[in-house]
C-alpha cells in the first residue's frame, strides 16, 4: 500500500506550553531535520548558513516575501524569520513529515498558504501552571510574564481554526499524542482514492 | 480540560480482513461492552435477550425502522439484523467511546445517520492474503470464496466515503493504528471551542 506524500505537522501553542521540547523529540524520532529558517538577524557564534538558519539581508528577505516564497513570516524584536516554502515542498514529495515549531499567527498563515498543513494547538493545563512555568525559567521581569499570560489567552481564543489540541500536562502524555495524530493523519483516507482502489483491480484481474 | 462526549467509530471492511479480532481486542481494553443489536433470527442455546441480541419478531423489527429507531439494518439470510440508534447515544452521553463492527454498506447507513461517527476501513495486505485467509477458515466452498473476493473488490472501491483506513497486514501493528486513530480523535478540536476557551478566561479574571 503506497502512502507517498509526506505530511506537515504545524506545533503551535503559547509561549511556555513546551512546544520546543515537544518537537525536538518527535524530531528526533522520526529522524528529520527542521525546516531550516531564513533570518535577517545576525549569525551567532557557532551557527552556521544553511544549517541553524539561512541569513540573509533584509532586502533579500523582502525580495522572498514579494516572491511568495515563505509558509510564514514574522518580524521579531526588529528582525524578520520566515519558512521557505521550497525547503518545506521538497521533503513532502520525498514522503517525508515535516514537523514546523511555530508560534500561533504564524501557524494560521501556513493554513492559509498550505491548507493540508496539519495544525496542533499545544494547551498547558491551566494558566497557574503556565505562569509556574515562565516564573521557573527565571528570565522574564513580573511584567513580562504577565504580558505573555495575557497574550496566551488571546491566542488560545483562535484554537477553533486547529485541527488537534494536546494539553502538556504531561510531557510523555503530550508526546504520545501527537505520535497518535501522526500516525492517525498517515492513515487518514486521501482525496483521491484511485491509486488504493487500483491496486486491488489488478490483482484481481490478474495483472 | 473536559472531553465530555464519547465518539462512535465504525470499524468495517471485506469479510476476512480480520475486523471481528481489532474489534474484541479494542472493546477489552476501552472497557467497553459491544452495542447489543436487534435480531429477528431465534436465539442459539445459551444467548441472552439483552446481552447476545434483543430477539424481537419481524413486526416488532419492522415498527423499529419505521421509527427511526436503527443506525443501521440488514438482511443476512432472511433475517433482519439492527444497530438500535438509542443504546449508542446513551454510551456517548455518559462519555464513553462506541465501537460498532458491521459491514461495508452498514457502516455508510450510520455514517447518514451519525455524520459525527468516525469510519475506520479495514483492508487486507492483498487479494492473494484474503484469498488465502477465506481458505484457511475451511468453512467456505471454492464458488463462495470467489464470491466474497469479487465483493471485497465492490467494497474496496466504497473507501472514499471513509475517514481512515487501516491495512491489516499484522494485527498488532493494525491494533497499534486503530487505537492512535481514537486517540487522535479525542484531541480534534471540537465544533463547540468555548467551553475550551472559557475556562483559561475564567481562570484570568480569577473566578
Amino acid at each position: 500500500m503506497s502512502r507517498k506524500e509526506g505530511k506537515l505537522f504545524v506545533i503551535t501553542g503559547p509561549s511556555g506550553t513546551g512546544k520546543g521540547s515537544i518537537c525536538k523529540e518527535i524530531l528526533k524520532e522520526i529522524g528529520n531535520e527542521f525546516s531550516v529558517s531564513m533570518t535577517t538577524r545576525e549569525a551567532r557564534e557557532g551557527e552556521v548558513h544553511g544549517k541553524d538558519y539561512f541569513f540573509v539581508t533584509e532586502e533579500e528577505f523582502r525580495d522572498n516575501i514579494e516572491k511568495g516564497n515563505f509558509l510564514e513570516h514574522a518580524s521579531v524584536f526588529e528582525h524578520l524569520y520566515g519558512t521557505p516554502r521550497d525547503m518545506v515542498i521538497k521533503q513532502l514529495e520525498r514522503g517525508r513529515n515535516v514537523i514546523l515549531d511555530i508560534d500561533v499567527q504564524g501557524a494560521l498563515q501556513v493554513k492559509k498558504a498550505m491548507p493540508e498543513a496539519i495544525l496542533i494547538f499545544l494547551l498547558p493545563p491551566s494558566l497557574h501552571e503556565l505562569r509556574r512555568r515562565l516564573e521557573g525559567r527565571g528570565t522574564d521581569s513580573h511584567d513580562v510574564i504577565e504580558l505573555r499570560l495575557s497574550r496566551a489567552v488571546s491566542e488560545i481564543k483562535l484554537i477553533g481554526e486547529y485541527d488537534y489540541y494536546v494539553v502538556n500536562d504531561d510531557i510523555d502524555k503530550a508526546l504520545a499524542e501527537v505520535r497518535s495524530i501522526m500516525t492517525a493523519e498517515k492513515c487518514r483516507v486521501p482525496n483521491k482514492v484511485n491509486p488504493i482502489i487500483k491496486q486491488y483491480e489488478q490483482e484481481e484481474r490478474g495483472e
